[in-house]
């Protein structure tokens, strides 16, 4: 049970394959960023509502599992889904291939900071919990 | 207590930074491959190695913490200390700055693969565990 | 004049931006990649074809003039059009903005190599010529 | 004949390279980069000293030429000469291989312009006249 999430889709391009004619393991990262940039989108508290608000969100872990490989112009479905916003934002991450098989899982926990003070902050800002609730409605 | 360990210093490009002046967290896991290559270089069991023996090491897990931020030029020195080499090759990473401040801690775990059939093995190739045979005389 | 041309769409992610919030220059060559595969996939000789005929595409120059800076989640038009595939593949690109504002203009020039022996060669493959006859009819 | 130049080593690692085993050809800009950063801090006026003094130095033309291939484990040697810094800003780059063989050349245009205004100046700053007067004494 997630409070949201989001799916976007991706080609894999030529200059992520390494020499096993595969994506490189840390491309996935990459892969795990476009799709929570668009579920904060979807929320509407993105990096420029952040910075507006005098926030950064910093990933502070993050863990993957490499299930099965993928090759060029594979088109690859990558869901976040947003497990938790408070004290900190854990996004979950799957990604499947073309007949749905999970290639890869992963998580990121991000904590909300002062980009002034440089202090953590454990409650959520106030545009992301509005986001949130204009969503559940 | 690990096996054999080896280290790297590494200066921060500017290319590795993002908006927010510090390393983007995706650009780690390039730091702990350059770690993970010398590692086992001084292993004698490197990339070239394995080709010719027949078999791969795909990334299966990895963990990251992201702990200090890091910015343009500053030197990291990045450690690679092999924990396990059977069933699975495990390597843990350390990244300190250049007042010795911990900024990043990761785990990475590699199965080894046969290349032709694509069947996991978990005893380790004959030239790894000669390589850390001789190391540890 | 252009013997085909393809147009593909963007959107410029957060790993692309350097600490002046904009595209880093040399992410530039990837999106032209991007046009690139794509344009070649219309013409039916991508990656795959040239490699199960024996042949590499190398690229052998490249010139890039930026003329306006782009930045988060801008959503960028990237053409592609042909000029030459004998004696060697010449491809020009134009970026455009959503206000139609060129941002960005590139030429490469490929060379066809045998994969095996290692020398250039001067005519196109055959595959490439069929496949740009195809698209002329 | 340069006003000055700075030499850098690198050794190709593994995430630089292509589905071909050699280096894909956009890692050169990292290339570049590195070498021109490092000219630059031989000056005494890198990305900070110019963004103190209000100024940003964007990249508006790069050329390259790809000679040779460069593979795993390479180390290359990458020469930065400052031709010419009035009223632009413009550097060539020579990367040779162990056996002194030219692999890579680039050259790169750069304008300052003023961080504020966003105009182009043709006058090099100051701080960039002085550390050329430096070196040249």
């Amino acid at each position: 049970m997630s409070f949201t999430e989001e799916e976007i889709l991706i080609e894999v391009p030529f200059f992520d394959l390494d020499p096993m004619n595969v994506v490189w393991h840390g491309n996935y990262v990459k892969y795990t960023e476009i799709a929570r940039c668009k579920l904060l989108e979807k929320i509407g508290y993105s990096y420029p509502e952040m910075i507006k608000d005098g926030y950064v969100y910093p990933i502070a872990k993050m863990d993957m599992k490499f299930i099965k490989s993928a090759t060029l112009s594979q088109k690859l479905l990558i869901k976040a889904s947003l497990e938790e916003y408070e004290p900190s934002l854990r996004i979950k991450y799957i990604i499947t291939d073309e007949n749905g098989e999970v290639i890869f899982k992963a998580s990121t926990m991000q904590i909300c900071v002062d980009a002034i003070t440089g202090k953590s902050i454990y409650e959520a800002p106030e545009g992301l919990k509005e986001g949130l609730k204009c969503l559940s409605i």
